[in-house]
């Protein structure tokens, strides 16, 4: 790494499905120049999410996509080195929207947040602490609104979402279900992150897993999804079950729209509902999730795993591994 | 007819699809005799419901299947001709879930309305004031929360729930938009209704037709088809839109499941939500409901049109005829 040379990942060519490798190029720049009322950020940790997809997608879509050729668009946790704004400092340790590259030029609003206790460390920041967390909290809370005594299944339930989403219902007393593929994950689920069961979905019969995992059925599905898992699980649902839409990881492309079981039949007789999450919708309650968060992972009630890529040339392969099913734990690229 | 003869439409057969007069056989049977407690109802209007489809349907559903060879559940409106219960006398007006039949020998509890007043008529208490108002007023106001301002689409527009729901739309300061089928429906939606647009949707392009009827997006997607329809409404959703899945009409049968175009990712991207009503969750609020509907008809504000037909022997192939959608109004059948 040389601290006079600005890497950046760029976005080079749109894809139609999954972002792979080829999507994106590491290219050599100088180190950005700060305008007056902007911050210089040294990054530390550049977070990858599944939600990328959606990013760098020209689909309809909640935010502009990403330009081609623009730097990827990315939450990062790092260390202000220069300052033009009179309420930051260098030294302060921030969280943000900074992108896929070593150092950012930004305003501060930008920043989402200024890390001042070392605990959890930095990198929890843009997991457990970061949008991972907040998705689950409020997702699971605000849009799956969870009783005590109800059945919560979670798809991608070894996630860095869904383990939060299992543990947050544990806490909320809740019995939990989790669904994750193969027997790696399906143990993670069990033994790292305290699901009540939890169901390999590339084992044999999920109908039958679900009957024997959930005999009261399932009061809420929080959903990763949207392909087959989904429609299994719909058939589990009680009267008045809450589905919360947070992903679609099973279903490589929406153009044309997939088909699938229709949902409405399951909605009418159940009086059921299905609702979408995106979090972003969600910044200004950030901190009273943050807070809740931090705590419950300080008294060892929220664990969290992390699967860490060093070097800045592992990203653009990143997003890819993560459909791959690669990691175990919240992708990071750790740069410096 | 003979008042000493009890004519009653049994279900003979279960339907796997949509109910046909074959499935049922009206029979003559001798007036019932009352235990101690029930009350004697001569039926003077049977109510026909699209809902009857899975009333007698043995796929999972809300409620006991009819039995075969039992009376045909329906609510009806008449006269009480006989008590052995303290509270209720002969002469009493009523409506309640009397069956297909001249006569019911009921329980009180089956009785859902004493009707004091002669204003709106008895027919109405088992449309606009009955079940599909309700479920128009509930549905509408507490699964769809509209907003003055927004958008509301109605499918099946013209009948006698989305005709309901589309003159609360405009009540509550809403734009209602009607989608019918045929030119005669449409112009009803117009000009009998109100609705600021109405579309035929048998008449070519429905994607370009929502377009231009709802230049702001669709806030409020009142659903009673669950195909075709739908999947072209879901397109249109604005950021926070709500669908309330209120009927499957156009789904001639459930049972395999038939497929369509994956809502999840318009789910997610809108952060919509879908939700099933049912108008029996609100029997407790049934009162508070027909309350403002019939305020709302005094005052000319909720029109209403019958399809009324004469005689029992009707009743058969009255449900398969809604579903032909011959009927433009409320299907009743008069029988006294």
């Amino acid at each position: 790494m040389k601290n006079d040379v600005n890497r950046q990942v760029l976005l080079r060519a749109r894809p139609t499905g999954i972002p792979q490798a080829e999507h994106f190029e590491v290219v050599e720049r100088p180190l950005p120049v700060l305008t007056d009322g902007q911050v210089l950020v040294r990054n530390s940790y550049l977070s990858v999410e599944p939600a990328m997809r959606g990013w760098v997608s020209a689909v309809a879509n909640y935010s502009e996509p990403v330009p081609l050729g623009g730097v990827m668009r990315s939450l990062a946790a790092g260390r202000i080195v220069e300052s033009r704004h009179p309420d930051w400092q260098p030294g302060d340790v921030v969280v943000g929207m900074f992108g896929w590259q070593d150092f950012a030029a930004v305003d501060p609003d930008a920043i989402q947040t200024k890390v001042t206790s070392a605990e959890p460390p930095l990198s929890a920041w843009l997991g457990v602490l970061g949008l991972n967390g907040l998705t689950a909290y409020f997702g699971l809370l605000d849009v799956g609104q969870p009783r005590a005594g109800e059945t919560v299944v979670v798809s991608t339930a070894a996630g860095s979402v869904g383990s939060c989403v299992g543990q947050i219902a544990k806490i909320k007393g809740c019995r939990s279900v989790g669904i994750a593929g193969g027997p790696t994950k399906a143990e993670l689920c069990r033994d790292a992150f305290g699901y009540d069961a939890a169901i390999d979905y590339k084992q044999g019969d999920l109908d039958a897993a679900l009957t024997a995992a959930c005999p009261n059925g399932i009061d809420v599905y929080f959903d990763n999804t949207a392909g087959a898992i989904s429609d299994a699980v719909m058939k589990h649902l009680t009267v008045g079950a809450r589905v919360v839409i947070c992903g679609t990881a099973s279903v490589s492309s929406w153009d044309p729209v997939p088909l699938g079981p229709r949902v409405e039949r399951h909605l009418l007789v159940k009086r059921a509902r299905m609702q979408g999450i995106l979090i972003f919708d969600y910044a200004n309650r950030y901190d009273e999730g943050r807070v809740a968060l931090a705590q419950w992972v300080r008294e060892g009630r929220l664990r969290y795993r992390e699967d860490i890529l060093d070097g800045i040339d592992k990203a653009p392969d990143a997003i890819a591994s993560l459909y791959r099913g690669e990691n175990l734990g919240k992708r990071l690229i750790r740069i410096a």
